[in-house]
C-alpha cells in the first residue's frame, strides 16, 4: 500500500499530496480546485465536527443555516470586505440551460439571466448581518450566538488538497452583542476553544495571537488566530476569530434599543475553522510510512489482524478477536477486526500503518496458546507481547499515552524550531537554514512587513497574546519596538 | 406569541406559513427562493440528521463529500437526467468581480469567464458517477456505499418554506453494486429505512410504493417512495429511493471486472430525504395553537415554568425545578427551565405551545407545599397534578405515550381519508369533497395519468408495494387493470 510514498526529507510537498491520496483521505475532482473528500478522510472530519460542535453548544451557541447565495450588492456594503473577496468568487448569472441547436448538449439560456448576479458565499457575514437586521431590535434580543456548518467557495488559483481548495467545508460562527467588551470576550473565548481543540484533540500545539493589519480578515477590527508548525518548518493558520467592531452592523444598519432606550449599533464577531484542519493534522504528525493520527480523532483506534495458516486457526483466532472487539467497544474504543481473506497480514499491516490507526493487535496461533497478543504502536512503532487478560485497560492507557506523546513530539519540535533573532542577517539565515518560527522585533508598520515578505517570503504569523513587553529594535528598520512577533513562511 | 396564527380550517396554507415563521423554524431570505433555517428549526433538523445518519451507518454506509459544482457537459451525459434538471438550475459563468467605473460597486469581470459553465448541483449523480469511474475496477471494489449530507439548488419558480425552496439541505446516498439483484435490494432497504424513520421518529405513517413513469426520478429505472398525508388531505412525498439500473454506469463508463473476469457495467442506486421532511413534520401533527412535535424529535422535550409572586417563592421553586431538570437530564430527557424574569407564565405557556414542546411542567407555591407539579400534554392539552416523587418515570412513560398517540392520530386520519372508488365520477367527488388518498384502478399508461392530472390536479402518488392483485377497470379509460394505485393532490 505505502509503495511509492515519497520520503518527507526528499520532497515534503509530494509526500503530503501522495499521502492524502494513498491514505484515502481526499482526491482532486474534475472540477477545477474542488476536491472529493473520501469516506476515510470524511470520517476524521466528522470526528472533528462532532467535538467542535459540542464545544460550541456548551458555550451557548446554536446552529442555523443561511443561503448559499449572496446578492452581489451585499458584498459591496462593507468596503474592506468586498475588496478582500470580490477577486476570487464564483458568480451565478443564469438560472436555466436549454438544448443547443444540434440537440447534442445544453447551453446557457440567454433569456434566463438574473437581474442581479449572485455570489456563491466565500464567507457569510453579509447575508447573515442582513438577516440579523430583522432579528435584533432590543437588548433583549442580544446576544445572538449562531454557528453554521457549510460549504464556501473562494476561487483560488493555486489549490492543494485540504490546504487551499476552491470549495471547502467549514463552520462559521456569527455573533451579535450589546457591548464592545462582550464581543471581544466572545472573540477571545472562541480562539481559546480552537486552541483547546487543536491541542487536546489534534495533538497540535498552537500559538494564540493577533494578526497584523496585513493579515487581518477583510472587514475585521482585530483578528485572533492560532498558528501551528508543520514538520517542514512552515507555519499553518489553523483557526481565526474576528472582532468585527460595528463594521457589519453599520454596513447593514443593525441597531438595538439599549436598556436605557438609546438606539445603538450592534457589536459583532465571526470565527471559523475549515477542512484545512485536516491538512494540519496530516502534516503535523505523519511519517514516511503514512498517517499518524491522534487517538481522539482516529476513526479506527485499534485494528486487529489475524495471522493464521490453517482454517481451524482462523476460526479460533476470530473467536478471540470478536470477543476482544466487543469488550473494547463497550469501553467506547473503536475497533476494526480485519478478517479479509483477500489480503495477507503484511499487506494489512502496511495499509493500517498508512491509514494511521494508533494501535495494532496481531493474533497468531502461538498467541492463542499463550493467551497473548502482539500490540504495536503506530507512532513509535514499538511492539510488545501482552496478556489478553485485562488488555482493555492496557489499551486505554496506551491510547492516552499515544495522544500525549504525539502532542509532546510536536511541542518539542516547535520549541526546537522557534528561534529568537535580533538582526535581519540572522533572521534570513534562520529562515533559510532552519525554518520554523522566528521571534523578532518589528516596527509595527505594514510597509516593513510587506518588504520582509517580498525579500524572504516570511510573514508575521501573529503577535502572540502572551508576548512580553520588551524594548528592542525592528530587525528591518531599526525603529523601536516593544514586543517580539512571530515570523514564518506559511501555508 | 400565537397571536395572529390563522386557523387551519380557515386558511391551511397561511396557517402553515405563519406557523413556520412564528415558531422560529425558518424564514424567507432576501435571496429569491432561499430560506434561512433559524436555530429552533435547525435543531429539529439536526435531530433528524443524527438519527438518519445512525441508521445509514448501521447499514454499512459511510459519508463522503463531492463538489458543489458540476461541469455543464456532465449533466448532458444521461439523457433523461439533463431533461429533468437543466430547466431549473443555477449556472456559474464567471469567477471574479471588479470595481465598476464610478467605484461605487462591483460588476462581473467579463475577462473572468469560465471556459465551461458550472452548474450548482441539483443532485449529484453525475459528478459522483464520474468519480466512481476511478474508484471501481474490480468486483473487490464493490459495493460502494456512500452518503453525502449537502445543500442542493433547483431553481423552482414557486417556493414555500421547507416544502419547495431553491436551495435545500438533504442527504443523498449513491451506491454501486456488482449485480442488479443487490442494487434492487439496496433500493428497497433504503426506502424501508426511510419508512421506519418517518413512522418511528416523525410519527408519520407512510405508504411505501413505486412511482409511475411520469413521477419517476430523471435517470432512474424505478423510483420507490414514501408518501404521507397532511391534515388538509394533500399527500406529501417524504423520501425517494431510486434503482438506477446501469444508466449512470453507462453514461460515465463505470465498469468492473467480475469474479469470472468479464468487464461489466456497475448497477446503481440513489436515495434522499431533505429539509422537506420539516414541512411534513409540521403539517402532519400541528394545530391552531402551534407546533405539535413528536417527543423523539423535539429539541426540548419538557419545559418547566415557575409560577410565583414573591421572591422567596421564586427561589424555592427554582431549587425544585433545577433538581428535577438534573434528574431528567440523567435520563437523557432534554429539559428547559424557563426562568426568564421578562415574561409572565401565560406568555411562556403560549410560547412553548407554539413551539410544540411535548410536556409542560408548571410549579407554583401550592405545588411546593403538596410536593406536586402540574403536568400538561401539548398534544391532547390534558393537565393533571402529579406527585414530584418518582415523576421521572411518569414523564418517560408520558413521552412514549405522546409519541404513540401522535402516530395513531395521524394513522386514523389517513385511514379515514383513504377511499376506494370505482368510477371517475366518484373519484372526482371524493377529491373535491373529502381529499386524501383515492385508491383506484388505472390502466398503467402515462397518458391516462396526465389527463387525470389535468382534469383534477391529482397525480398517482404511488403504486403501493403491498397492493393486492385485483382485477378491475381503469376509472378513466375503462381498460383492464390488475391493481389499485393511490391518487391524491400533493405538495
Amino acid at each position: 500500500m505505502a509503495k511509492g510514498l515519497p520520503k518527507r526529507s526528499e520532497d515534503y510537498s509530494l509526500w503530503y499530496n501522495e499521502l492524502v491520496k494513498k491514505a484515502d483521505l481526499a482526491e482532486n475532482s474534475d472540477v477545477r480546485g474542488c476536491m472529493v473528500i473520501k469516506p476515510y478522510g470524511y470520517s476524521i472530519w466528522e470526528k472533528m465536527q462532532r467535538q467542535l460542535d459540542d464545544m460550541f453548544k456548551e458555550t451557548g451557541h446554536q446552529n442555523a443555516y443561511f443561503p448559499l447565495f449572496i446578492p452581489k450588492s451585499y458584498l459591496s456594503k462593507e468596503a474592506a470586505h468586498v475588496e478582500g473577496f470580490a477577486k476570487e468568487c464564483a458568480v451565478v448569472t443564469h438560472y436555466r440551460l436549454k438544448n443547443d441547436e444540434d440537440g447534442k448538449g445544453v447551453v446557457v439560456d440567454p433569456e434566463a439571466k438574473l437581474e442581479e448576479e449572485l455570489i456563491v458565499r466565500p464567507t457569510s457575514e453579509t447575508i447573515i448581518w442582513n438577516t440579523y437586521k430583522n432579528w435584533i431590535q432590543s437588548y433583549r434580543d442580544l446576544p445572538v450566538l449562531v454557528n453554521q456548518w457549510a460549504n464556501v467557495v473562494r476561487w483560488e488559483m493555486r489549490t492543494r488538497l485540504f490546504l487551499r481548495t476552491a470549495e471547502f467545508l467549514w463552520q462559521e460562527g456569527h455573533t451579535a452583542h450589546a457591548t464592545k467588551e462582550e464581543a471581544i470576550k466572545e472573540t477571545e473565548q472562541m480562539i481559546n476553544i480552537y486552541a483547546e481543540f487543536a491541542e487536546d484533540f489534534m495533538a497540535l500545539p498552537v500559538i494564540k495571537g493577533l494578526k497584523s493589519e496585513n493579515e487581518r480578515f477583510a472587514g475585521a477590527v482585530e483578528t485572533y488566530c492560532i498558528e501551528g508548525l508543520m514538520q517542514d518548518g512552515k507555519a499553518l493558520q489553523a483557526g481565526t476569530s474576528h472582532f468585527l467592531g460595528q463594521n457589519f452592523a453599520k454596513a447593514f444598519d443593525v441597531k438595538f434599543a439599549s436598556q436605557d432606550g438609546k438606539l445603538e449599533h450592534v457589536w459583532g464577531t465571526s470565527w471559523g475553522v475549515s477542512t484545512r484542519l485536516m491538512g494540519a493534522l496530516i502534516m503535523a504528525h505523519s511519517d514516511d510510512e503514512g498517517l499518524v493520527l491522534p487517538p481522539k480523532l482516529a476513526p479506527i483506534q485499534v485494528v486487529i489482524v489475524p495471522i493464521f495458516k490453517k482454517d481451524e486457526e482462523k476460526n479460533a483466532i476470530a473467536e478471540v478477536a470478536n470477543k476482544l472487539k466487543k469488550s473494547l467497544k463497550n469501553k467506547h474504543i473503536s475497533v476494526r477486526f480485519d478478517d479479509r481473506d483477500t489480503h495477507k497480514p503484511g499487506f494489512k499491516f502496511a495499509e493500517w500503518e498508512l491509514k494511521g490507526v494508533p494501535l495494532r493487535i496481531a493474533i497468531g496461533p502461538r498467541d492463542l496458546e499463550n493467551g497473548t497478543v502482539e500490540l504495536a504502536r503506530r507512532d513509535t512503532k514499538e511492539k510488545e507481547t501482552v496478556s489478553i487478560e485485562g488488555i482493555e485497560s492496557v489499551i486505554e492507557t496506551k491510547l492516552n499515552e499515544i495522544q500525549e506523546s504525539i502532542y509532546n513530539n510536536a511541542l518539542n519540535f516547535r520549541n526546537e524550531k522557534t528561534t529568537k533573532v535580533d538582526s535581519y542577517e540572522e533572521f534570513k539565515k534562520v529562515l533559510e537554514e532552519k525554518g520554523g518560527f522566528v521571534s523578532a522585533h518589528w516596527d509595527g508598520t505594514p510597509e516593513t512587513e510587506e518588504k520582509i515578505k517580498q525579500e524572504t517570503k516570511a510573514t508575521i504569523r501573529c503577535i502572540p497574546l502572551d508576548a512580553k513587553e520588551e524594548a528592542g529594535k525592528c530587525i528591518y528598520s531599526g525603529k523601536p519596538s516593544n514586543k517580539r512577533v512571530l515570523f514564518a513562511k506559511a501555508y
